[in-house]
């Protein structure tokens, strides 16, 4: 059994909190050593991606100090107690499961009296077989006409990740000519949501993915009823045309009004839930199950590479290190998520609940206040739209702001064009590399408006092509730094207490049991 | 004229910052006067809306120091000498004019000499007549057939702001049957974004809007060769598709590869030109002039409101005023923008790059570094998804986020559900009302996981209903905010040097002109 113990309390941390050297990355990255440093700064990751680090503030002394940390935290023992099946999410009491949904990395997790990863992949089976016959026209409206949109309902975790996925791979598939349906989700409790989804599809031909766990969430059932009622002014029968995924013992499984349910358990919280069946019906469907089971095979390359124990071979283990370096010596309260890649454009909104949910917390595992700063805020938008945007304080603003950069050789559709003799990829690609220098060396100028200071920390992923390989790897990438920092902090990365206290003072305004600065908010919205 | 004066060497600053006293949110809204203190603690805005300050950490005495702070710093008159046409960009040596786009604040304007505000008024009618046209069907594609949808291309500013705007309205005109064209956006470099929405839309009845002050700016053009390609390859003539939106002195401006041109100047940041020919010309085509010039009578009812030298009876002043003693005194970095509306989704996009570009500054005025801190890192989602994302962090993390809240008492949409008694409307005002309340007084709990400290800040925006007047309004409201910071800092607010080293190094990089750690990067790469 790993020991869990605070941060601070570690040796290999005291050590890295009193070393008050700090590593000038201008420097670092100047000249012919600048370029070695940026050759061999790095760690290959599943589906043939790099996790460059040469422009983070880190050197050897630094790195052998981090790896000390890695092994005193216990960090692979952690992980390895997780997807064996520890209750590693202590508030809630429950297993953490998630990576199961893409291959099994230890021992059988029998939970429930079931052998758990054979529990995840039947699902998989039941969809495949499911979306095969919606694409084979087997199961069509009543009109026995083929599907040709299917529409998510979910929120939070239900919504964000899958919908990152979709919208990675949509231009993908369509370049290859393999996108079965088009997806679209539907989120908020904002009625103008549901209402501008309805308005733009044609619901006679959409088969809608009503997704929440404990088939209570207040949210997706106001808006599976937008949906019902378009259903039926269509002149249509809703049960003909929706599916469910939650768990089995939610209201929604075996339940007439769906064509089908497909299940998740309280094993996978909803941040993680994208390679489950929150992420594999809506996928499935729109791209096909072979393209979903792609996504999990670069998940499951990248879950594997995570179990090395040398944080110089495991990027997502040495990307959550740096990161903690940054947080806790650097007090870099936030961090920058940087996507050279239009396909990406809601990658950032996943990352920013997946990180900002898991670890934005005060308190350790075991309840007790910690004594120094955990999860960092997180935000971003693609590149090169970025740089037209708030770049400005990321290069000259008085707040450091670590970055996470990503960048593909290739685009996804087989097209470009050339203009003043370069690609589009071409300068797409250019303008990322250029950031990351001009980060890092910044620029002299006697100009003082006109000067970039430098030093500003960046890590940059890099792949061939964003293929559904790369995007399950780039997924769990992510998910396992998170898992990691959260280790490190010593945190419990898979729970949400914070989200139940607005929960309950909403119902009390809707219930009209309130008073004071609450009844004055609730009367001003006439409520 | 007025003194511009680092924040630090004001007295009225100066008494602020020897207060150690700091204001208790939890008690000061806590029971009957709390409520009193939500009532009172209001600020009138434009279009009907109402800016709430109680959930912020001031009181009277604060708010008095703040007042002094305002008049010490002559914000007014500094508004003034802007909108008089002052050579406010002192680094690019330009007046700052945006205010007049939409009305006029004071003296006239004389420029190059040219009165500006009939530039800018004849700009728009100009545009409007265009646009009656071709919803007439009197300016027609080829084959004599009706236009029906208009696509921008333009990067930064000239694609979030009209963006945000855009999608802001489209629900609202649906709903009214005043829709007149969809509109699409092609933005960032990276080719798969035009090759996007190239697939979506119909290019034979689609009018393209390109949009660049220098007729330079390679992103633009880059995508504008695309849509050429695309219009060439449905064997129609882009000249018969195309109009510029650019400065008199561009390539672009008389030039026959266009059907018109519409024109801006210098005086006219990107981030600030939405009210400009940058998002008249695609909003008129979308939505009609009519409703073009109701979003323009709501910022000009915002900046005249803002001329009000008492800040307790001007919004934007108040605002960036909180907003400073948060930044500077509390030490917050970041603030989250969160509107209550999915029709405000990328609202907080363009008020990421309003504030950020704006004020992301280490230099004042005159060039010369600031020992303070300058702008905040802005982010935001609109609630309810955030609640299920983020909001974790927000409410129990270790790093204190200020908040700013928008709601609406009315959806867009003339249409809603009930469910449990109540519809989603009030559902989605249920719970902004709630988060401020579980924001500033949190929740005891024996269970430490489950205890939420409280004590962190929000404001709230509150309309009837999300109009092109309220919508105006809030686009103003937030850049007159973000122009006082900028007068209080003394920053230049106006400039973007921070996006230019980036540029450069992109071009050399293009040019394999590199060597070093960018020579590696762009190898990597295979530029």
């Amino acid at each position: 059994m790993a020991a869990w113990k605070n941060l601070d309390t570690l040796e290999a941390w005291k050590k890295i909190a009193a070393d008050e050297k700090r590593v000038n990355i201008k420097e670092a990255l100047t000249g012919e050593a600048g370029a070695e440093r940026m050759k061999s700064y790095k760690v290959p990751m599943a589906a043939g991606m790099t996790y460059y680090y040469g422009a983070k503030a880190v050197d050897d002394e630094l790195l052998e100090k981090l790896c000390a940390l890695a092994k005193e935290a216990e960090l692979t023992e952690k992980y390895k107690e997780l997807y064996e099946g520890a209750v590693i999410n202590t508030g809630e009491k429950r297993l953490v499961l998630h990576q199961l949904t893409r291959g099994q990395l230890g021992a059988d997790v029998i939970a429930d009296g079931v052998n758990k990863r054979e529990f995840y992949v039947r699902q998989q089976e039941r969809i495949a077989e499911f979306a095969k016959k919606v694409h084979a026209g087997e199961i069509t409206n009543a009109a026995g006409e083929k599907f040709t949109t299917v529409v998510q309902i979910g929120i939070g975790g239900s919504d964000l990740g899958p919908r990152a996925l979709y919208m990675a791979l949509e231009n993908w598939a369509k370049s290859n000519h393999t996108l079965k349906m088009n997806a679209r989700f539907i989120s908020n409790v904002d009625p103008d949501d549901a209402l501008q989804v309805l308005s733009e599809i044609d619901v006679a031909h959409s088969i809608f993915v009503l997704v929440s766990k404990s088939g209570t969430t207040l949210e997706t059932l106001t808006n599976e009823s937008f949906v019902k009622d378009a259903i039926e002014k269509a002149g249509l029968n809703p049960s003909d045309h929706m599916i469910a995924v939650t768990s089995e013992t939610s209201p929604l499984a075996k339940n007439s009004g769906y064509l089908a349910a497909f299940f998740m358990d309280d094993y996978i919280g909803g941040r993680y839930s994208s390679t489950s069946a929150v992420g594999g019906a809506v996928l499935s469907l729109a791209f096909g199950p072979e393209i979903f089971a792609r996504i999990l095979n670069g998940a499951a390359e990248a879950d594997a590479l995570s179990k090395n124990e040398n944080p110089m071979e495991n990027a997502a283990m040495l990307d959550a290190l740096i990161g903690v370096y940054e947080r806790n010596i650097l007090d870099m309260r936030s961090t920058a998520v940087l996507p050279y890649s239009q396909a990406l454009s809601r990658f950032p909104a996943h990352l920013q609940q997946l990180d900002m949910e898991s670890n934005g917390k005060s308190v350790n595992r075991f309840g007790e206040p910690v004594s120094y700063q955990t999860g960092p805020v997180i935000f971003g938008e693609p590149g090169t739209n970025g740089q037209h945007s708030f770049y400005q304080l990321l290069h000259q603003g008085t707040t450091i702001v670590p970055l996470q950069f990503v960048g593909f050789v290739e685009n996804q559709f087989d097209q470009d064009v050339v203009i003043e003799g370069s690609t589009s990829q071409k300068k797409l690609a250019a303008n990322v590399a250029a950031q990351i220098v001009a980060f890092a060396c910044g620029k002299d100028d006697e100009n003082r408006n006109k000067y970039f200071e430098g030093g500003r920390p960046s890590s940059i992923i890099i792949g061939r092509k964003l293929t559904p390989e790369a995007l399950g790897a780039l997924l769990a990438h992510f998910e396992n730094k998170v898992m990691f920092q959260g280790f490190l902090w010593n945190l419990n990365s898979f729970d949400q207490e914070g989200v139940q206290l607005g929960k309950l003072l909403a119902k009390r305004v809707l219930a009209h049991n309130t008073d004071g600065a609450l009844k004055v908010l609730s009367d001003l919205f006439e409520i």
